[in-house]
């Protein structure tokens, strides 16, 4: 099997950075080289875009405005470290990739799927992840845990109704298209969390 | 007739500042209300942009992430500085716009242009400036000007061929829209330069 590309998604709360732990140490435990990742982000200067993207300062940025800046920490991810990882053979997991897009700017925000569907192209051409596992959550108890841990940052501080679309956005693609798509329920127990990931993962990691 | 939204294009030391200063007097002059602003930049997070795009540190910058930074920061300065000062009648002058991306990204870096025209309109819809002035000099003029001045930034440290691709382009574009371009030859001393823009303002003017 070649090597694959597999992002995780999911709203505030979720437990991304527990179930990625888990991820790697599953595939490492396969003999799998695994590059970890995220995004916005994942390269020198895609760090200064997110810094742009979450700093609250920048609260008069408009949608278009933060959409490229998305993608333009993504063309950077792409081409100095994503491809090339992926053509040395190597597995890419990365936090987060273009269903985040499509979730916070075009659910949440509001810009139409289609503009974000232009710029995905642009960006990326054929280039989809093979596998996007999005973790989910009711919005309350996502927003309980992530509120636990600090200061919300600028997403962070938007209401109800946006994580709502966010939800829904994550859960509609994943129903077109269950094929490259595992919903995965974050609400139990991790360990029971993990047992699903597991059987996510094993059919990919046992035809290798 | 409608406010006006004027650009200023042309290479390294063409004397674009001294030009713009004179512009500007020139339209106060006539009762002109004007907006004065450049690219990228124009806003205070435009500024943030333009720092990433010039930092001689980014110097592993894909060029796709530098088209995409470039239309993040025109976005912002679309729709806080430029479509609002246009609807309240002010003209706006502003120094470099997408014909600068067309003549670096495109002619410099070879970037498709037909890429950049889908980025273009993705950002500007219809809108595109009423008039462009670029000034034009021999490459050889225009670097020697520039290099007087200060350390070269990132896109001053490109070399000769780079420039003359991007001198090109303005040229080409100029000729294909001569209705929306008018190309000033800046070798001159600066009066005389400033005499033929006054011939290129006057009918704008008078025709208020």
């Amino acid at each position: 099997m070649k090597a694959q590309f597999i992002t995780v998604e999911g709203g505030e709360g979720v437990g991304k950075s527990s179930n990625i732990a888990f991820i790697l140490s599953y595939l490492k435990d396969k003999g799998i080289d695994v590059v970890s990742t995220r995004e916005p982000g994942g390269t020198e200067l895609g760090e200064k875009i997110r810094n742009l993207l979450l700093d609250a300062k920048n609260k008069s940025m408009v949608s278009d405005t933060e959409l490229l800046l998305m993608f333009a920490a993504r063309a950077q991810h792409l081409e100095a470290l994503i491809k090339p990882s992926l053509k040395q053979g190597k597995w890419v997991l990365c936090d987060r990739f273009t269903d985040a897009t499509f979730a916070y700017q075009g659910g949440g925000r509001g810009i139409d799927m289609h503009r974000i569907e232009k710029l995905e192209t642009w960006v990326q051409g054929e280039l989809r992840p093979d596998l996007t596992l999005v973790f989910d959550l009711p919005i309350e108890v996502g927003l309980e845990r992530a509120g636990k841990r600090s200061e919300p940052d600028r997403f962070e501080l938007e209401n109800m109704e946006f994580f709502k679309r966010v939800r829904n956005t994550y859960l509609e693609r994943a129903r077109q298209n269950p094929d490259k798509y595992a919903v995965i329920n974050a609400e139990p127990e991790l360990e029971e969390v993990q047992q699903a990931l597991s059987r996510v993962l094993e059919p990919l990691t046992a035809n290798r």
